[in-house]
Protein backbone atom coordinates (compact mmCIF):
# COMPACT_ATOMS: atom_id res chain seq x y z
CA UNK A 1 0.00 0.00 0.00
CA UNK A 2 1.93 2.95 -1.37
CA UNK A 3 0.42 6.60 -1.09
CA UNK A 4 1.72 9.44 -3.46
CA UNK A 5 3.52 11.60 -1.69
CA UNK A 6 4.71 13.34 -3.88
CA UNK A 7 1.53 15.09 -4.62
CA UNK A 8 1.94 16.86 -1.39
CA UNK A 9 5.12 18.34 -1.86
CA UNK A 10 5.28 22.07 -2.95
CA UNK A 11 7.15 22.85 -5.47
CA UNK A 12 10.27 25.48 -4.66
CA UNK A 13 8.78 28.79 -5.71
CA UNK A 14 5.29 27.08 -6.13
CA UNK A 15 1.84 29.25 -4.33
CA UNK A 16 0.24 26.10 -3.37
CA UNK A 17 -3.91 27.27 -3.15
CA UNK A 18 -4.87 25.68 0.13
CA UNK A 19 -8.63 25.98 -0.67
CA UNK A 20 -8.49 24.45 -3.65
CA UNK A 21 -6.29 20.76 -2.31
CA UNK A 22 -8.95 18.50 -0.51
CA UNK A 23 -8.11 18.53 3.62
CA UNK A 24 -10.11 15.37 3.59
CA UNK A 25 -8.45 13.31 0.27
CA UNK A 26 -7.36 9.78 1.50
CA UNK A 27 -6.36 8.74 -2.51
CA UNK A 28 -9.11 6.12 -2.56
CA UNK A 29 -8.71 4.61 0.65
CA UNK A 30 -12.27 3.75 2.90
CA UNK A 31 -12.11 4.16 6.48
CA UNK A 32 -13.73 0.73 7.28
CA UNK A 33 -12.88 -1.14 3.90
CA UNK A 34 -9.29 -0.76 4.17
CA UNK A 35 -9.25 -0.22 8.01
CA UNK A 36 -7.01 -3.29 8.41
CA UNK A 37 -5.09 -3.22 5.63
CA UNK A 38 -4.13 0.47 6.64
CA UNK A 39 -3.40 -0.20 10.21
CA UNK A 40 -1.10 -3.02 9.20
CA UNK A 41 0.85 -0.71 7.63
CA UNK A 42 0.57 1.59 9.84
CA UNK A 43 2.47 -0.91 12.29
CA UNK A 44 4.64 -1.83 9.37
CA UNK A 45 6.27 1.30 8.79
CA UNK A 46 6.30 1.66 12.91
CA UNK A 47 8.60 -1.10 13.02
CA UNK A 48 10.78 -0.04 9.80
CA UNK A 49 10.92 3.37 11.76
CA UNK A 50 12.34 1.96 14.93
CA UNK A 51 14.87 -0.21 12.70
CA UNK A 52 16.10 3.22 10.77
CA UNK A 53 16.47 4.94 13.89
CA UNK A 54 18.65 2.40 15.68
CA UNK A 55 20.71 2.95 12.68
CA UNK A 56 20.62 6.21 12.65
CA UNK A 57 21.94 6.39 16.42
CA UNK A 58 24.84 4.12 15.74
CA UNK A 59 25.77 5.54 12.76
CA UNK A 60 25.88 8.96 14.50
CA UNK A 61 26.50 11.41 11.50
CA UNK A 62 23.21 12.06 10.16
CA UNK A 63 19.85 14.22 11.99
CA UNK A 64 16.02 14.19 11.20
CA UNK A 65 14.38 17.50 11.69
CA UNK A 66 10.42 16.69 11.21
CA UNK A 67 8.64 20.42 11.70
CA UNK A 68 5.14 20.09 12.31
CA UNK A 69 2.82 23.07 11.64
CA UNK A 70 -0.97 23.66 11.95
CA UNK A 71 -3.95 25.82 12.62
CA UNK A 72 -5.45 24.91 16.03
CA UNK A 73 -6.69 21.70 16.66
CA UNK A 74 -5.58 20.08 13.39
CA UNK A 75 -4.15 17.31 15.11
CA UNK A 76 -0.50 18.28 15.88
CA UNK A 77 -0.43 16.84 19.43
CA UNK A 78 -2.11 13.71 17.83
CA UNK A 79 0.11 13.43 15.07
CA UNK A 80 2.80 13.51 17.83
CA UNK A 81 1.59 10.72 19.97
CA UNK A 82 0.19 8.23 17.39
CA UNK A 83 3.23 8.48 14.78
CA UNK A 84 5.99 9.21 16.86
CA UNK A 85 4.61 7.73 19.85
CA UNK A 86 5.77 4.42 17.94
CA UNK A 87 9.19 5.64 17.73
CA UNK A 88 12.62 4.50 20.34
CA UNK A 89 12.38 7.54 23.01
CA UNK A 90 16.20 7.33 23.45
CA UNK A 91 16.67 9.38 20.14
CA UNK A 92 13.97 11.11 19.17
CA UNK A 93 13.10 14.78 21.03
CA UNK A 94 9.86 16.87 20.76
CA UNK A 95 9.89 20.14 21.40
CA UNK A 96 6.44 22.05 21.56
CA UNK A 97 7.16 26.21 20.92
CA UNK A 98 4.86 28.38 22.73
CA UNK A 99 4.49 32.07 23.19
CA UNK A 100 8.22 33.22 23.45
CA UNK A 101 9.64 34.14 26.44
CA UNK A 102 11.26 37.76 27.31
CA UNK A 103 14.74 36.22 26.63
CA UNK A 104 13.97 34.23 23.60
CA UNK A 105 12.36 37.57 22.34
CA UNK A 106 15.57 39.32 23.51
CA UNK A 107 17.49 37.25 20.64
CA UNK A 108 17.03 36.52 16.82
CA UNK A 109 13.60 34.69 15.84
CA UNK A 110 15.77 31.87 15.05
CA UNK A 111 17.61 31.51 18.56
CA UNK A 112 15.61 29.85 20.64
CA UNK A 113 14.61 27.07 17.79
CA UNK A 114 18.29 26.27 16.66
CA UNK A 115 19.12 25.22 20.64
CA UNK A 116 16.61 22.43 19.82
CA UNK A 117 18.50 21.05 16.16
CA UNK A 118 19.06 17.78 16.81
CA UNK A 119 22.14 16.62 17.59
CA UNK A 120 23.95 13.13 15.17
CA UNK A 121 22.14 10.42 15.50
CA UNK A 122 18.93 11.97 16.84
CA UNK A 123 15.34 12.65 15.38
CA UNK A 124 14.05 16.19 16.47
CA UNK A 125 10.73 17.03 16.22
CA UNK A 126 9.52 20.81 16.21
CA UNK A 127 5.79 21.18 17.44
CA UNK A 128 5.12 24.70 15.93
CA UNK A 129 8.13 26.26 15.39
CA UNK A 130 10.48 29.24 13.45
CA UNK A 131 7.28 29.22 11.16
CA UNK A 132 4.93 31.20 13.60
CA UNK A 133 7.21 33.97 13.23
CA UNK A 134 6.16 34.55 9.53
CA UNK A 135 2.34 32.93 10.30
CA UNK A 136 0.87 33.96 13.69
CA UNK A 137 2.77 37.13 13.60
CA UNK A 138 2.47 38.67 10.19
CA UNK A 139 -1.34 38.21 10.42
CA UNK A 140 -0.85 40.21 14.18
CA UNK A 141 1.53 42.41 12.15
CA UNK A 142 3.48 42.02 15.58
CA UNK A 143 6.37 43.40 12.95
CA UNK A 144 6.73 45.41 9.93
CA UNK A 145 6.54 43.66 6.74
CA UNK A 146 9.70 44.12 5.40
CA UNK A 147 10.91 42.01 8.50
CA UNK A 148 8.73 39.49 7.54
CA UNK A 149 10.64 39.30 3.83
CA UNK A 150 13.75 38.83 4.99
CA UNK A 151 12.64 35.77 7.57
CA UNK A 152 11.76 34.20 4.78
CA UNK A 153 15.54 34.43 3.59
CA UNK A 154 17.03 33.82 7.30
CA UNK A 155 14.53 30.64 7.57
CA UNK A 156 16.15 29.19 4.17
CA UNK A 157 19.68 29.96 5.33
CA UNK A 158 19.33 28.33 8.85
CA UNK A 159 17.93 25.33 6.81
CA UNK A 160 20.41 25.14 4.23
CA UNK A 161 22.95 25.20 7.68
CA UNK A 162 20.99 22.61 9.03
CA UNK A 163 21.11 20.24 5.89
CA UNK A 164 24.62 20.91 5.27
CA UNK A 165 25.74 19.28 8.85
CA UNK A 166 24.07 16.54 8.18
CA UNK A 167 20.60 17.09 9.18
CA UNK A 168 17.55 16.37 6.61
CA UNK A 169 14.60 18.75 7.36
CA UNK A 170 10.88 17.67 6.29
CA UNK A 171 8.00 20.50 7.13
CA UNK A 172 4.66 19.22 7.22
CA UNK A 173 1.79 21.15 7.32
CA UNK A 174 -1.27 19.48 8.68
CA UNK A 175 -3.97 20.76 5.97
CA UNK A 176 -7.77 20.91 7.48
CA UNK A 177 -10.77 23.05 6.92
CA UNK A 178 -12.34 25.71 8.61
CA UNK A 179 -15.65 23.54 8.99
CA UNK A 180 -13.15 20.84 10.72
CA UNK A 181 -11.71 22.84 13.07
CA UNK A 182 -14.89 24.15 14.41
CA UNK A 183 -15.65 20.45 14.75
CA UNK A 184 -12.20 19.88 16.55
CA UNK A 185 -13.37 22.60 19.29
CA UNK A 186 -17.09 21.60 19.57
CA UNK A 187 -15.01 18.40 20.87
CA UNK A 188 -13.12 19.92 22.97
CA UNK A 189 -15.18 22.11 24.42
CA UNK A 190 -17.90 18.58 25.15
CA UNK A 191 -15.38 16.65 27.29
CA UNK A 192 -14.15 17.68 30.66
CA UNK A 193 -10.48 16.11 30.27
CA UNK A 194 -10.28 18.13 26.54
CA UNK A 195 -11.19 21.50 28.26
CA UNK A 196 -7.69 22.31 28.83
CA UNK A 197 -6.93 22.67 25.14
CA UNK A 198 -9.10 24.91 24.39
CA UNK A 199 -8.79 28.49 24.86
CA UNK A 200 -11.04 31.66 23.79
CA UNK A 201 -8.36 33.24 22.35
CA UNK A 202 -8.55 30.26 19.64
CA UNK A 203 -11.61 31.88 18.45
CA UNK A 204 -9.94 35.18 17.53
CA UNK A 205 -6.94 33.27 15.77
CA UNK A 206 -9.75 31.59 13.92
CA UNK A 207 -11.59 34.28 12.75
CA UNK A 208 -8.10 35.53 10.90
CA UNK A 209 -8.37 31.86 9.06
CA UNK A 210 -8.04 33.63 5.87
CA UNK A 211 -5.39 35.91 6.75
CA UNK A 212 -3.68 32.19 7.95
CA UNK A 213 -4.07 30.73 4.86
CA UNK A 214 -2.43 33.36 3.06
CA UNK A 215 0.24 33.49 5.27
CA UNK A 216 1.01 29.33 4.84
CA UNK A 217 0.63 29.92 1.50
CA UNK A 218 3.25 32.66 1.47
CA UNK A 219 5.30 30.36 3.69
CA UNK A 220 5.36 27.44 2.05
CA UNK A 221 6.47 29.13 -1.47
CA UNK A 222 8.97 31.07 -0.10
CA UNK A 223 10.69 28.14 1.91
CA UNK A 224 10.16 24.73 0.34
CA UNK A 225 13.33 24.03 -1.31
CA UNK A 226 14.97 21.19 -2.63
CA UNK A 227 16.97 21.17 1.03
CA UNK A 228 14.18 21.42 3.39
CA UNK A 229 10.26 20.40 1.55
CA UNK A 230 7.29 21.60 2.87
CA UNK A 231 4.56 18.62 2.21
CA UNK A 232 0.70 19.53 3.11
CA UNK A 233 -1.16 16.32 4.44
CA UNK A 234 -4.77 15.92 4.03
CA UNK A 235 -5.36 15.74 7.63
CA UNK A 236 -9.32 15.43 7.91
CA UNK A 237 -8.95 11.66 8.34
CA UNK A 238 -6.71 10.49 10.82
CA UNK A 239 -6.02 7.30 9.95
CA UNK A 240 -4.81 8.90 6.60
CA UNK A 241 -2.79 11.53 8.10
CA UNK A 242 -0.80 9.05 10.62
CA UNK A 243 -0.52 6.80 6.96
CA UNK A 244 1.11 9.60 4.96
CA UNK A 245 3.30 11.09 7.13
CA UNK A 246 4.38 6.96 8.33
CA UNK A 247 5.21 6.36 4.76
CA UNK A 248 7.23 10.07 4.69
CA UNK A 249 8.89 9.51 7.43
CA UNK A 250 10.62 5.72 6.50
CA UNK A 251 11.18 7.25 2.92
CA UNK A 252 13.30 9.74 4.43
CA UNK A 253 14.97 7.53 6.68
CA UNK A 254 15.47 5.08 3.87
CA UNK A 255 16.88 7.90 1.49
CA UNK A 256 19.22 9.21 4.24
CA UNK A 257 20.23 5.41 4.57
CA UNK A 258 21.82 5.29 7.69
CA UNK A 259 24.68 2.82 8.61
CA UNK A 260 25.71 0.25 11.83
CA UNK A 261 29.30 1.87 11.93
CA UNK A 262 32.23 -0.76 11.08
CA UNK A 263 33.98 -2.21 15.00
CA UNK A 264 37.44 -0.56 15.51
CA UNK A 265 38.26 -3.28 16.72
CA UNK A 266 38.29 -7.36 15.89
CA UNK A 267 35.08 -8.74 17.42
CA UNK A 268 36.25 -12.62 17.13
CA UNK A 269 39.19 -11.59 19.42
CA UNK A 270 36.35 -10.70 21.94
CA UNK A 271 35.74 -11.59 25.13
CA UNK A 272 39.11 -13.20 25.08
CA UNK A 273 39.57 -16.42 26.31
CA UNK A 274 39.66 -17.50 29.78
CA UNK A 275 37.95 -14.04 30.76
CA UNK A 276 35.84 -14.21 34.27
CA UNK B 1 -1.01 -8.94 38.71
CA UNK B 2 1.12 -7.45 41.51
CA UNK B 3 4.89 -7.26 42.20
CA UNK B 4 6.11 -6.60 45.28
CA UNK B 5 8.04 -3.68 44.80
CA UNK B 6 8.99 -2.63 48.63
CA UNK B 7 11.51 -5.78 48.73
CA UNK B 8 13.34 -3.61 45.88
CA UNK B 9 13.22 -0.81 47.97
CA UNK B 10 16.51 0.37 49.78
CA UNK B 11 15.61 1.81 53.21
CA UNK B 12 17.44 5.37 53.69
CA UNK B 13 20.77 4.81 55.58
CA UNK B 14 20.65 0.74 54.95
CA UNK B 15 23.47 -0.37 52.62
CA UNK B 16 21.86 -3.11 50.61
CA UNK B 17 23.74 -6.17 49.91
CA UNK B 18 23.87 -6.79 46.37
CA UNK B 19 25.65 -10.45 46.09
CA UNK B 20 22.72 -11.93 48.56
CA UNK B 21 20.14 -9.76 45.86
CA UNK B 22 18.93 -12.79 43.51
CA UNK B 23 19.37 -10.62 39.76
CA UNK B 24 17.38 -13.25 38.11
CA UNK B 25 14.06 -13.29 40.68
CA UNK B 26 11.06 -12.76 39.38
CA UNK B 27 8.65 -13.42 42.45
CA UNK B 28 7.40 -16.89 41.47
CA UNK B 29 6.31 -15.94 38.06
CA UNK B 30 7.25 -18.02 35.10
CA UNK B 31 8.49 -16.94 31.58
CA UNK B 32 6.38 -19.47 29.69
CA UNK B 33 3.48 -19.84 32.04
CA UNK B 34 2.81 -16.30 32.85
CA UNK B 35 3.46 -15.20 29.48
CA UNK B 36 0.21 -14.06 28.45
CA UNK B 37 -0.85 -12.38 31.63
CA UNK B 38 2.38 -10.71 32.27
CA UNK B 39 2.01 -8.88 28.24
CA UNK B 40 -1.48 -8.08 29.44
CA UNK B 41 -0.46 -6.47 32.28
CA UNK B 42 2.28 -4.75 31.04
CA UNK B 43 -0.16 -3.52 28.03
CA UNK B 44 -2.13 -2.31 30.35
CA UNK B 45 0.03 -0.47 32.31
CA UNK B 46 1.01 1.30 29.31
CA UNK B 47 -2.02 2.57 28.62
CA UNK B 48 -2.55 3.63 32.04
CA UNK B 49 0.82 5.86 31.77
CA UNK B 50 -0.25 7.63 29.08
CA UNK B 51 -3.18 8.31 30.62
CA UNK B 52 -1.64 9.26 33.26
CA UNK B 53 0.87 11.14 31.49
CA UNK B 54 -1.48 13.50 29.92
CA UNK B 55 -2.90 14.60 33.16
CA UNK B 56 0.40 15.11 34.11
CA UNK B 57 0.89 17.56 31.21
CA UNK B 58 -2.21 19.32 31.18
CA UNK B 59 -2.08 19.83 35.17
CA UNK B 60 1.45 21.34 34.59
CA UNK B 61 2.61 21.47 38.08
CA UNK B 62 4.32 18.35 39.02
CA UNK B 63 7.19 16.52 37.14
CA UNK B 64 8.93 12.94 37.25
CA UNK B 65 12.33 12.04 36.97
CA UNK B 66 13.33 8.16 36.41
CA UNK B 67 16.67 8.02 37.21
CA UNK B 68 18.32 4.61 35.27
CA UNK B 69 22.12 3.25 36.52
CA UNK B 70 23.42 -0.10 36.22
CA UNK B 71 26.61 -2.24 34.69
CA UNK B 72 27.02 -2.04 30.95
CA UNK B 73 24.90 -4.09 29.17
CA UNK B 74 22.30 -4.41 32.08
CA UNK B 75 19.27 -3.82 29.62
CA UNK B 76 19.79 0.37 30.78
CA UNK B 77 18.81 1.12 26.28
CA UNK B 78 16.38 -1.77 26.46
CA UNK B 79 14.50 -0.18 29.27
CA UNK B 80 14.18 2.79 27.37
CA UNK B 81 12.69 1.81 24.42
CA UNK B 82 10.36 -1.21 26.39
CA UNK B 83 8.88 0.90 29.07
CA UNK B 84 9.47 4.17 28.11
CA UNK B 85 8.72 3.42 24.66
CA UNK B 86 5.13 3.09 25.30
CA UNK B 87 4.91 6.77 26.48
CA UNK B 88 3.85 9.65 24.52
CA UNK B 89 6.65 11.21 22.93
CA UNK B 90 5.19 14.85 23.71
CA UNK B 91 6.12 14.87 27.31
CA UNK B 92 8.97 12.58 27.74
CA UNK B 93 12.47 13.21 26.96
CA UNK B 94 15.43 10.64 27.57
CA UNK B 95 18.99 11.86 28.16
CA UNK B 96 21.89 10.02 27.92
CA UNK B 97 24.95 11.17 29.92
CA UNK B 98 28.23 10.10 28.59
CA UNK B 99 31.99 10.84 29.32
CA UNK B 100 31.47 14.28 30.36
CA UNK B 101 32.59 17.15 28.25
CA UNK B 102 35.64 19.80 29.09
CA UNK B 103 32.92 22.67 29.46
CA UNK B 104 30.94 20.16 31.91
CA UNK B 105 33.90 19.26 33.58
CA UNK B 106 34.29 22.74 33.97
CA UNK B 107 31.57 23.32 36.17
CA UNK B 108 30.28 21.39 39.45
CA UNK B 109 29.26 17.47 38.40
CA UNK B 110 25.93 18.41 39.06
CA UNK B 111 25.77 21.33 36.14
CA UNK B 112 25.51 18.97 33.31
CA UNK B 113 22.56 17.06 34.60
CA UNK B 114 20.83 20.20 36.51
CA UNK B 115 20.05 22.03 32.82
CA UNK B 116 18.16 18.83 31.87
CA UNK B 117 15.84 18.22 35.01
CA UNK B 118 12.10 17.91 33.68
CA UNK B 119 10.37 20.83 33.56
CA UNK B 120 6.10 20.79 35.00
CA UNK B 121 4.52 18.45 33.09
CA UNK B 122 7.08 16.69 31.79
CA UNK B 123 8.84 12.99 32.71
CA UNK B 124 12.37 13.57 32.56
CA UNK B 125 14.65 9.99 32.21
CA UNK B 126 18.13 10.29 32.99
CA UNK B 127 19.64 6.99 31.26
CA UNK B 128 23.48 7.45 33.50
CA UNK B 129 22.99 10.23 35.54
CA UNK B 130 25.23 12.29 38.29
CA UNK B 131 25.19 9.14 40.16
CA UNK B 132 28.03 8.27 37.49
CA UNK B 133 30.42 10.64 39.57
CA UNK B 134 29.95 8.73 42.54
CA UNK B 135 30.55 5.28 40.62
CA UNK B 136 33.12 5.26 37.88
CA UNK B 137 35.12 8.13 39.09
CA UNK B 138 34.87 6.97 42.46
CA UNK B 139 36.11 3.34 41.51
CA UNK B 140 39.19 4.85 39.53
CA UNK B 141 40.11 7.59 41.93
CA UNK B 142 39.59 10.35 39.66
CA UNK B 143 38.35 12.73 42.62
CA UNK B 144 39.82 12.38 46.23
CA UNK B 145 38.01 10.11 48.74
CA UNK B 146 37.16 13.43 50.23
CA UNK B 147 35.18 14.84 47.30
CA UNK B 148 33.12 11.34 47.28
CA UNK B 149 32.02 11.71 50.20
CA UNK B 150 30.82 15.27 50.12
CA UNK B 151 29.31 14.55 46.64
CA UNK B 152 26.73 12.36 48.36
CA UNK B 153 25.32 15.25 50.38
CA UNK B 154 25.13 17.48 47.18
CA UNK B 155 23.31 14.99 45.13
CA UNK B 156 20.74 14.76 48.55
CA UNK B 157 20.75 18.44 48.28
CA UNK B 158 20.22 18.79 44.77
CA UNK B 159 17.89 15.73 44.68
CA UNK B 160 15.65 17.79 47.92
CA UNK B 161 15.57 20.94 45.66
CA UNK B 162 14.35 18.73 42.84
CA UNK B 163 11.58 17.64 45.15
CA UNK B 164 10.68 20.61 46.83
CA UNK B 165 9.74 21.82 43.28
CA UNK B 166 7.39 19.19 42.57
CA UNK B 167 10.03 16.92 40.76
CA UNK B 168 9.04 13.16 41.70
CA UNK B 169 12.45 12.03 42.10
CA UNK B 170 12.44 7.24 41.12
CA UNK B 171 16.30 6.05 40.72
CA UNK B 172 16.87 2.53 39.56
CA UNK B 173 19.28 0.46 39.52
CA UNK B 174 18.90 -2.37 37.22
CA UNK B 175 20.45 -5.17 39.09
CA UNK B 176 22.37 -8.22 36.50
CA UNK B 177 25.44 -10.31 37.67
CA UNK B 178 28.77 -10.73 36.58
CA UNK B 179 27.76 -14.00 34.47
CA UNK B 180 24.78 -11.78 33.19
CA UNK B 181 27.02 -9.54 31.86
CA UNK B 182 29.65 -11.55 30.05
CA UNK B 183 26.42 -13.97 28.46
CA UNK B 184 25.26 -9.80 26.74
CA UNK B 185 28.30 -9.13 25.80
CA UNK B 186 28.67 -12.80 24.31
CA UNK B 187 25.58 -11.71 22.22
CA UNK B 188 26.50 -8.32 21.17
CA UNK B 189 29.90 -9.77 19.31
CA UNK B 190 27.80 -12.34 17.43
CA UNK B 191 25.51 -10.13 15.97
CA UNK B 192 26.82 -7.86 13.82
CA UNK B 193 24.08 -5.01 14.12
CA UNK B 194 25.13 -4.96 18.08
CA UNK B 195 29.12 -4.33 17.69
CA UNK B 196 28.69 -0.53 18.13
CA UNK B 197 27.27 -1.25 21.44
CA UNK B 198 30.75 -3.29 22.65
CA UNK B 199 33.59 -1.16 23.90
CA UNK B 200 36.76 -3.08 24.35
CA UNK B 201 37.03 -0.83 27.42
CA UNK B 202 33.85 -2.33 28.96
CA UNK B 203 36.12 -5.41 29.51
CA UNK B 204 38.21 -2.91 31.59
CA UNK B 205 35.22 -1.91 33.69
CA UNK B 206 34.33 -5.63 34.07
CA UNK B 207 37.31 -6.10 35.60
CA UNK B 208 36.38 -4.06 38.56
CA UNK B 209 33.45 -5.44 38.64
CA UNK B 210 33.92 -6.09 42.68
CA UNK B 211 34.69 -2.27 43.51
CA UNK B 212 31.23 -0.96 41.05
CA UNK B 213 29.25 -3.03 43.33
CA UNK B 214 30.95 -1.97 46.28
CA UNK B 215 30.09 1.88 45.18
CA UNK B 216 27.06 1.11 44.31
CA UNK B 217 25.88 -0.06 47.75
CA UNK B 218 27.59 2.78 49.06
CA UNK B 219 25.65 5.13 47.08
CA UNK B 220 22.80 3.77 47.49
CA UNK B 221 22.77 3.67 51.31
CA UNK B 222 23.88 7.42 51.11
CA UNK B 223 21.67 8.43 48.71
CA UNK B 224 18.18 6.59 48.93
CA UNK B 225 15.70 9.01 50.92
CA UNK B 226 11.93 8.88 51.48
CA UNK B 227 12.40 12.61 48.80
CA UNK B 228 14.05 10.39 46.36
CA UNK B 229 14.17 6.45 46.83
CA UNK B 230 16.51 3.98 44.79
CA UNK B 231 14.62 0.56 43.68
CA UNK B 232 17.46 -2.46 42.79
CA UNK B 233 15.15 -4.05 40.34
CA UNK B 234 16.52 -7.78 39.48
CA UNK B 235 16.55 -7.35 35.77
CA UNK B 236 17.88 -10.59 33.98
CA UNK B 237 14.35 -11.50 32.73
CA UNK B 238 13.43 -8.37 30.76
CA UNK B 239 9.87 -9.44 31.09
CA UNK B 240 10.04 -9.13 34.46
CA UNK B 241 12.03 -6.02 34.47
CA UNK B 242 9.60 -4.46 32.51
CA UNK B 243 6.80 -5.74 34.36
CA UNK B 244 7.99 -3.72 37.46
CA UNK B 245 9.38 -0.77 36.53
CA UNK B 246 6.08 -0.39 34.38
CA UNK B 247 4.07 -1.02 37.92
CA UNK B 248 6.74 1.23 39.82
CA UNK B 249 5.68 3.86 37.18
CA UNK B 250 2.03 3.69 37.21
CA UNK B 251 2.28 3.93 40.92
CA UNK B 252 4.18 6.86 41.64
CA UNK B 253 2.42 8.79 38.50
CA UNK B 254 -0.79 7.23 40.46
CA UNK B 255 0.52 8.98 43.78
CA UNK B 256 1.84 12.47 42.16
CA UNK B 257 -2.42 12.11 41.35
CA UNK B 258 -1.98 14.79 38.46
CA UNK B 259 -5.25 16.85 37.75
CA UNK B 260 -7.20 18.33 34.97
CA UNK B 261 -7.20 21.99 35.41
CA UNK B 262 -10.35 23.82 35.47
CA UNK B 263 -11.21 25.71 32.85
CA UNK B 264 -10.65 29.70 33.43
CA UNK B 265 -14.13 30.31 31.08
CA UNK B 266 -17.51 28.92 31.20
CA UNK B 267 -17.59 25.73 28.61
CA UNK B 268 -21.00 25.92 27.94
CA UNK B 269 -20.42 29.85 26.32
CA UNK B 270 -18.34 28.44 23.67
CA UNK B 271 -18.41 28.05 20.65
CA UNK B 272 -20.78 31.12 20.42
CA UNK B 273 -24.21 30.71 18.44
CA UNK B 274 -23.55 31.76 15.04
CA UNK B 275 -19.86 31.38 14.98
CA UNK B 276 -18.46 30.92 11.36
Amino acid sequence: MKIDLDRYRIRPGKRPDLGRRDSANTQGLDKQDDREKVEEQIAEYQERLRALQERLYAEGKQSLLVVLQAMDAAGKDSTVKHVLGGMNPNNVRVWSFKTPTKVELSHDFLWRVHKHAPGAGYVGVFNRSHYEDVLIVKVHGWVDKDTIERRYDHINHFEELLADGGTRVVKIMLHVSKEYQLGRFRRRLRKPEKHWKFNPADLTERALWNEYQDAFEIALKKTSTEAAPWFVIPSEERWFRNLAISQLLVKTLEEMDPQFPAPDFDPAAYPPEGIE
